[in-house]
């Protein structure tokens, strides 16, 4: 099934406790922080259903149609279908959302994958996980995930401080579990169900079991307060064009004593399962994840270009050796989402994952680099993103006729759209919005260290230490 | 002598036709974008007169008492004491403020450098830059710099497009020079006077000398319009503790047919002066600019090491690393600033000139690689600093308990100090005002590539030369 | 047809004047400095006549068996087989082999995408590069490239220095071209014919037509010296496993009037031509080129993860964080390679060409970047490498004892076999070998800066121009 | 007292047990692998007798002569006349040495800091060492320095594996203690006497005290062997112009049951004073170990430069900018060696340290940045240095004319001086010798970690903590 925006701004209305800005936030979609990116979520929505997106947005399994995105990877066609479906999307709103669901419904895919882990404790567990998967398809929510708990103080176990600075169990009943807690969640305070799940932290033995939960979390659960951070989007459109259509709010979600029903519950008590969902849980959803970063680099690449060609600076090789650097950094990007599709693997439960090592190595390289393109980026869109006024000084009627005349360069580039590229650069390099970002694609899916790790546990050492223990003439003992 | 804060803001209320916002100033010292940093202008003319400074602000000569940032540089002392001073400013104001004086005035020094080139066409023109030199120790004025013209086209000379996109002479009159164009100065709307010169540019023949003039402006003139960028000071103070306290506003300053009076003409129609201090503006003023980072670099370090330090992470060998990195970066800057004062150089005029090399490759290594060290300390600060929710929101009732409760790690760092060292760290790294600050150290001197140039204007390469020579076997043909 | 590995030795014995180390070689079969790389080739001819590999190294075209390494690529399964064929070469030889013929045979396809620019002025130019496109598959001869003249005085044109320093066409006979100049060409000395074309110059003008020339070489054509640099073969096996079975000898091909029959004449006196290839000449080479890459990357990480395993090192974070970054270096071209394939584009002449802005962003990356993955890898492998005896040493009687106990760290890892991955470990990465081949990598197939001119002009910047025009808002005017 | 070459050549030859590539050595002195490098070092000795060098390399105290790199460092001045020594020394010898006494001697003076830690155990240890280093001024012996042992199983205790693995005592006699083990040691076939230490280990415990001892071994004692890795040296000089002439051999030296006479142990059974001597080895050594990147940065400048001038190439901005970043690296350290100077510090022994965390985060930026200074000098001096035939060649008869056509390019760079300082490039960058210095400036001191770690202790974090704490207002709890 698909949902329409409506329906799905229905769904959001009305109850929750969200607060910004030191405010009770009394209706989400109408909200200016809010309404930008809600707007966006629902006009996806609406794109499933138009004549013009209908059949890249959407396909067709056992007679109902459901959103490309949701649906189980199991061909390689299935993917390209899904970076098909998430271009579409960003070149329709001419921007870059990452948080709006196809980048997270994989991680319970991932979890699908660990179906025989879930049955060792309870078959109801593996059952659950199948039903949410199909649920999706079904009702086409919002759904988000939730990962990072508060920060608390890591050097000591969650028992030996405040029990609550890890998400738990405080009490189960015979309708479900009953969970205390806090998690940082992108998007939650207009999503509509967060897959939650332990955040990576010491929490290894039996003592600690109640921390070992996860489960689907309707966002409209009684119990629950969004307490987000400060929007970006309550600004002048014209200074700040991307900030304020694009800004995807986070949230710290209180679980204060939020009762979760049986069959949401997808592990309790069970480390094995949350250990297996930490090593997996970006299996798929880093695809998307890495995606974003191509469109990221496609904006950099447009607003330098088009910045060294307002006066021919593109034809220095200076200038064309650093946007040859950013193309390399785009193409490098593309090269890994292609090959981890061509060289898609099976996985334990029969979907098909894209190619792991280059997926993670991909990531990692991806976003490792993003602030040094940005540094490119910056070099090449020069001093003047920093130094040029907002657009309501360039239509003060004392003002107006100098900016249009110091602005102007040519027929080609006159002041209005000079204007324009610079604040779009200073929105995509160093506003706010910019800095925000930027540490979002460092740390949304995990903190970088991270992704070295996923890195090397993904890849294939056996090939080189064969290779080399041969051209080396190295004896077999070294096998070890 | 030495001004007051209250005579500098005297000098500065009321005339001027600034405009900001959309809006015009009608007091650039009590709008809310300049009077955080006219403030800190005036403090520093106070602290001149406070017994707890006075002796390391000031220094008297000629039984007069100055200020050390104005004194001509003679010895290595001056520069220590000159250093020092800044220092003192930055300690005493907690935080990085640029262009409040110091580190613009030493540009008039290039000049003075360069009296026997003024000399060859008048020497009315190298007494005046002498009679300003003093005039500036004497009167204490707010001087800046001018260098910048808007971008115009390039692609094309001067006099084929409008004329006006360089700053040029339309006019002579007994009383002086008229003059027309626009650059872009910061700390022009609530500074006195701009030292205002020719932009890099392809002005070399005879047709364009009249692109090729220099004069100080007394920025009361009348026909200059101040053009600022939107400020970012009009914001919440504990959600944005430097951007509220520490913008400089740049601003785009018309001069429409603005009369210099011949006192204040430096050169005009001098391609040759003009060429000179292009190649040797920044041979002291790069000294107080360099500083800067090294404040800068200590704010990202004492950040980063008290989040890390927060929950023990400072243990971490990969942790000691990247602060390790950050660490060489603080202090190559502090090897460039002080070998450039051990092994300074005498100028033609009799001065001393920190040592050009070390200083031109000390502002480069620290300028570009800035973005790198605000990555490094972005990645030690971690994800909070993008998700955490602003002030007002920690004081909401129904979110207060909270935050408090899951904000706080231990005794040492209780919610209130982990949030303000939170909204320090992104307002350092992540704001629209960090972002600035960034693109200002990049450009504020000149553009990167320009950096490099003056390295290898100023590197004695015939050293390295002569020990290949010799070590090679070369001929002496090879001298050329 | 496919040749045999005695029927190849055959070829290249006995008539040419091949010079090194200040002698003359009689057979460059047989000599020290040449034999293990000869061999190397012939093996690589034997191997398409033996069972376990002819399916892998050939194919059949009508009724006939060709080297799948000259095959005109057609399908993306033509880019799978040759790219198999080449790893089997690799994994057969345990080293990397890069001028054997797969790498450098593509530079005639380009030439042949470039039919209609050589019928321009003779349609027997098109015939002839078709008639040799065929004669290499039904010859399988051992086919190089020839790009680089000597230096020469690169700020004057030809004609204004000796005239020789390009190589260029002194006669015109019935039979053919008389050709005089000198080029670079690796592996000539033993191979059978060259590819030869201008190199990049400023030759773009009618006067200096006489050195836009292209023409297939046969080698052991009267006229020819070939000057080679000292080889790095003739030293202890033991020591240096690499260097002495890989070396590929570099020549300086001394063309000295060298009749070129005009049947093997491809373009002459044709600027367009010499300027199309030079475009174009690694549409298809750069392939098997980068593809090197991917195995010097799986050496670095075999010999730096052995060497971190003796003692556990494996274990440690900082560890796994470099093997790691070597790991995405190694996925990074693994990437290119593969999504080049998938996204492969119809070449002018119908063949298929790998992605050319994926093909070409991934050499550059490989290529610019190999010299960081040696510095990580020298790190991994330890300061050891640098200070342990030579074999011979470890056989000496009276030390024997000694560095057998010295150098066994456990049963796994005996003094043997550490002697021996430390002597591979610098080879591959301390010798002279291995700084030669670092230093061919950079520069074999064009200097680094053209690696970004061809970034430059092979990736599509429409695409990212389109989306900021859209995102930014900016106006029609701007496409110009 | 200073010493003359012969006096120094005599007291190394004749009894040792030395080993190289499989052969032992009857006379170091005028054996081909070392017989440059002790001449080298002879020229050094006989250098402070002579008129033009003898007031650089010596200087007079209490009535006596010295060599200035043995004076204990007590003033800025002499640091400055260190440092001069050392600069006159390598442009004599025209190329770098590092292990030639000055680099070294420094260590001896970090344990006499510590003599209150020795005097804990045994006055007659602090008394030691304060004789020994009086010793040094006195008989002017070639002193070097050993610290590494073999590598044994890091993941186990010493007494868990063969003991030796470490050097330890194993008798304790009258005349001394008998130690056993091996150490890895620069230049120990040929200097007089190593200054004894134990190397980076897990010896913490009492268990282990046999381990922790320092002493000064006379390098004429009986039980040693020397056991060399393969010399650069026996290769033509015309085309390794660098490693014929200073390429330092390394050494396992095997401690075969020698005897430390009590005179020299330095402690013994102390692992207090172990542990303060690896803490602070490198106080005063990495002085002139730095320095020695100063030279080869000038090395790579000057080469790169004449080979970009040859043809005009320097004219160019991108080429510019490259010899532009080498001049940064260059200036960088520098300015680190000339600012510890300037902010030296006392010692707690009275003696002038250079400013520590200058002088350390110098030789990290100088080490970690060196392999990509020479991949820009190596881009720099281009393709040729890996594909020019060798001298011998270029005097061939038959080739001579050839080559001196095509390698002459005008009439300051014929081809004599182009094959000279391609031979240069090469050896510098590219050859075994080169490879081998990179390594042994990567580690010599200690791995790469244990720089960023000496940072790390030798920062003061507490200015950059006051200062964020000021400037972000945070109380005072945060101090912990």
């Amino acid at each position: 099934m698909i949902r329409t925006g409506a329906e799905y701004r229905d769904s959001i209305r009305g109850t929750r406790d969200i607060y910004i800005d030191g405010e009770k936030v009394s209706d989400v979609t109408a909200h200016p922080s809010f309404r930008p990116i809600v707007d966006i979520r629902a006009r996806i929505y609406d794109m499933q259903h138009e004549a013009a997106f209908r059949d890249v947005m959407t396909c067709e399994e056992n007679g109902e149609r459901n959103a490309v995105g949701n649906k189980l990877p199991r061909t390689q066609q299935d993917w390209w279908d899904k970076r098909r479906a998430t271009d579409t999307v960003l070149n329709e709103v001419s921007g870059v959302v990452t948080r709006v669901g196809d980048e997270t419904v994989g991680e319970m895919w991932s979890l699908y994958d660990g179906q025989d882990v879930l049955a060792e404790i309870d078959p109801a567990f593996a059952r659950n996980i199948e039903t949410h998967i199909h649920k999706v398809l079904r009702e086409d929510p919002f759904h988000v995930s939730a990962n990072t708990d508060p920060k608390g103080d890591r050097s000591k176990a969650p028992q030996d401080q405040d029990p609550d600075m890890l998400l738990h169990v405080v009490k189960e009943t015979d309708a479900g579990i009953v969970v205390r807690g806090a998690k940082y969640e992108t998007a939650a305070a207009y999503a509509n169900q967060a897959f939650t799940k332990p955040t990576i932290a010491n929490w290894g033995n039996a003592a600690l079991s109640d921390y070992a939960v996860g489960f689907i979390c309707d966002l409209n659960s009684p119990g629950l307060k969004f307490i987000c951070r400060s929007g970006f989007a309550g600004k002048a459109p014209a200074d700040y064009p991307l900030a304020t259509r694009f800004d995807e709010v986070d949230t710290l979600v209180i679980f204060d004593n939020v009762l979760i029903p049986w069959e949401n519950v997808l592990f309790y008590r069970h480390t094995k399962a949350a250990t297996f969902i930490r090593a997996t849980l970006h299996r798929y959803s880093a695809f998307a994840f890495v995606q974003r970063n191509l469109k990221v680099a496609d904006m950099m690449i447009g607003a330098a270009l088009f910045n060294a060609r307002q006066t021919g600076l593109d034809k220095q090789q200076a200038v064309q050796e650093k946007l040859a650097e950013l193309a390399c950094y785009r193409e490098m990007i593309n090269a890994h989402l292609t090959a981890a599709i061509t060289l898609a693997e099976p996985s334990p439960s029969g979907l098909l994952m894209p190619n792991q090592s280059l997926l993670y190595t991909g990531r990692y390289l991806a976003c490792s680099q993003l602030h040094q393109m940005m540094h490119i980026a910056r070099e090449l869109c020069g001093g003047q993103i920093c130094v040029t006024p907002n657009a309501a000084t360039f239509e003060h009627p004392e003002t107006k006729a100098f900016l249009e005349k110091y602005y102007s360069i040519n027929d080609t580039w006159v002041a209005d759209d000079r204007r324009r590229l610079l604040a779009f650069a200073r929105d995509l390099l160093n506003s706010d919005y910019a800095g925000h970002r930027l540490t979002f694609q460092l740390f949304a899916q995990s903190p970088p260290f991270n992704h070295l790790a996923a890195v090397y546990r993904n890849f294939d050492w056996d090939g080189p230490l064969a290779f080399v223990k041969e051209s080396a003439g190295l004896s077999d003992r070294v096998n070890g």
